[in-house]
């Protein structure tokens, strides 16, 4: 068995009532809701929901309590009470609605993929250059998951050495009901760069990395010829500029046998030790989710991460949103994961179907 | 819960004692028992063994009752009633040794890596085009692996559809008491010439493809400087020639903390489905190695495979040498393994330590 490890503390709220208040503007994409959850979790007071579509902009309010329905995006761009701006719209329309908040002097909190084009990346780039606000980005696969926080306070803690490489599967259920936006590429775009960008900062962040280049990268849509413009499979491969490597494959086959929507699984290899993070099933058990994986040189742990984090990303981001630090995570990674994501999508071979 | 799957019956012996005769050559690598425990559990007959090392001969002896100690390979090359020569000898021997039975008009059973230059390939290629003599080879955590055999029934029953990708980990421990060619990548071919090249075969074998093209690879001697010609590091990416993909990693890492050499997976993608084969542990468990999971539209189930295939390729092996037929395995796709190898080693970018 391994040294006990000591964890990080849970985190505690880091502001009071009213001192941190956001909007959110554009619902599209459910992740808003774990958006929102992480940041009144750690304090934040959600003030103004806006969305075209009353409805969900209703259930949204709803949700949260005193939180008021705008009339348009504008208002809540008026309202000076208002510090950060939480968007999960249609992909390709974060980095509009991001900009509008910074250009209006807010910090922006989008849903990933944060931009489907390099144009918004330099757009992105020069405005939170030019004005220090913040163009912060939810990759829920790592911020919001338990396991995948408790990996990382294991490698901080030497558990398997210098990490050499992270290997990520992104399996997903594509189900019916999904709206429009999700088979059009020039609206999510493209698998690598949609669920692909949850990786790709996951290999950053596992490995210490500051870049990376892709080595290699495909997509294909081998059975999905009702929906042409989905994209079913994706992968890339991966060489980080301190020398480790990174290999993702993300596509929508979740079987229907599976319980969840997907068999989601990191691997990071270390020199004295690898982790394997079954996030959302363990199949073949009852463990259920949230299952780390810990064989280093000491022996072998299984860790059940529930409860053992909490979510201390959303309290750093609005600390650093009031601090002007950027302890939960640095524009600069933010960015570059997400401009890995571009790289690795627009240079994809195209598999035959 | 799958359905209940009906496999392939235990392969029994396929000839009686003397019925095949085969003889050992080169037993620089322990897996020479492996080959050899199967040829006789299909019913074949060790009747020779070669070692420059007279003490590796005894050992070889000593396990195989009635197998003479030859003075020299020819002497073995000169009986006619020798069909078949395996060797594990230095990867680098493998060919001239495999070539000079071939030309005495024997079939040739080789360890993996069977060869480990483009040269030795070409050599390979036109010798046994020319004489219609077998280069066989032993990828033997495919063909003697009863989880990757029962992955293999399950492929052909259709349990996860048409497969779009096989990812492979050959993760290994590196120990103590290795002989010196472990050390030259001239001897041993380097890591994706070597482990490697079992994962090629079984991308070929579970993908139904015959070649593929590297798309990446990378190889490293990331922490052992002690041995500048390890590389404790090497993976690839593969488009295959059917449109599916391929990843391997492989790698000296295993920590010591796992109670065997490696955590060896192989990850089956299907459009109905996944297998994931653990095949020598099953970390965090007492289910041992062998298992094979099966996720599929209709549920999940785990196999132990121990006992459930026995090792068919043996007994196929000896029969297609009979009868002149290519059951076990063609020559083509033993010999596409072995190229894919050489052009991931080839072509690999070398990652700074």
């Amino acid at each position: 068995m391994s040294r006990p490890y000591t964890f990080d503390p849970l985190p505690d709220p880091v502001v009071g009532p009213g001192e941190f208040v956001f909007a959110a503007v554009g619902l599209d994409h459910g992740h808003i809701f774990g958006m929102a959850d992480g940041l009144t979790g750690a304090g934040a007071t959600a003030k103004w929901v806006y969305d075209a579509d009353p409805a969900r902009a209703a259930q949204f309010a709803e949700r949260y309590p005193g939180v008021r329905i705008a009339s348009s995006e504008q208002e809540i761009l008026d309202d000076p009470e208002v510090r950060l701006v939480a968007s999960a719209a249609i992909a390709s329309e974060r980095a509009p609605i991001g900009l509008r908040a910074i250009e209006a002097g807010k910090d922006a909190f989008v849903d990933k993929a944060p931009l489907t084009t390099f144009a918004q990346l330099e757009a992105v780039r020069e405005a939170t250059a030019r004005t220090g606000r913040k163009y912060a980005v939810y990759y829920g696969e790592r911020v919001h998951s338990e396991a995948a926080i408790l990996a990382g306070q294991l490698i901080e803690r030497g558990a398997i050495g210098r990490v050499l490489q992270v290997v990520c599967f992104g399996p997903h259920r594509i189900g019916g009901g999904r709206p429009d936006w999700f088979y059009d590429p020039a609206q999510y775009g493209g698998i690598l760069c949609d669920i692909g960008s949850h990786n790709f900062e996951q290999m950053l962040h596992y490995t210490g990395a500051s870049g990376g280049r892709i080595t290699a990268s495909t997509v294909a849509n081998y059975a999905h010829a009702e929906t042409p413009g989905l994209q079913d499979f994706g992968d890339a491969h991966v060489v980080l500029d301190n020398g480790a490597t990174g290999y993702v494959r993300v596509d929508w086959f979740t079987p229907d046998g599976l319980e969840v929507f997907g068999d989601g699984r990191t691997l990071i290899l270390g020199t004295d030790g690898y982790i394997e993070i079954r996030k959302y099933v363990d199949i073949g058990t009852d463990n259920g989710g949230g299952q780390v994986l810990l064989v280093n040189q000491e022996g072998q742990h299984r860790f059940d991460a529930n409860g053992m984090t909490g979510f201390p990303f959303f309290g750093q981001l609005i600390r650093d949103c009031l601090d002007r630090t950027e302890t939960a995570m640095t524009q600069d990674h933010a960015l570059k994961a997400a401009e890995m994501s571009l790289q690795a999508q627009d240079g994809a071979l195209v598999l035959a179907p």
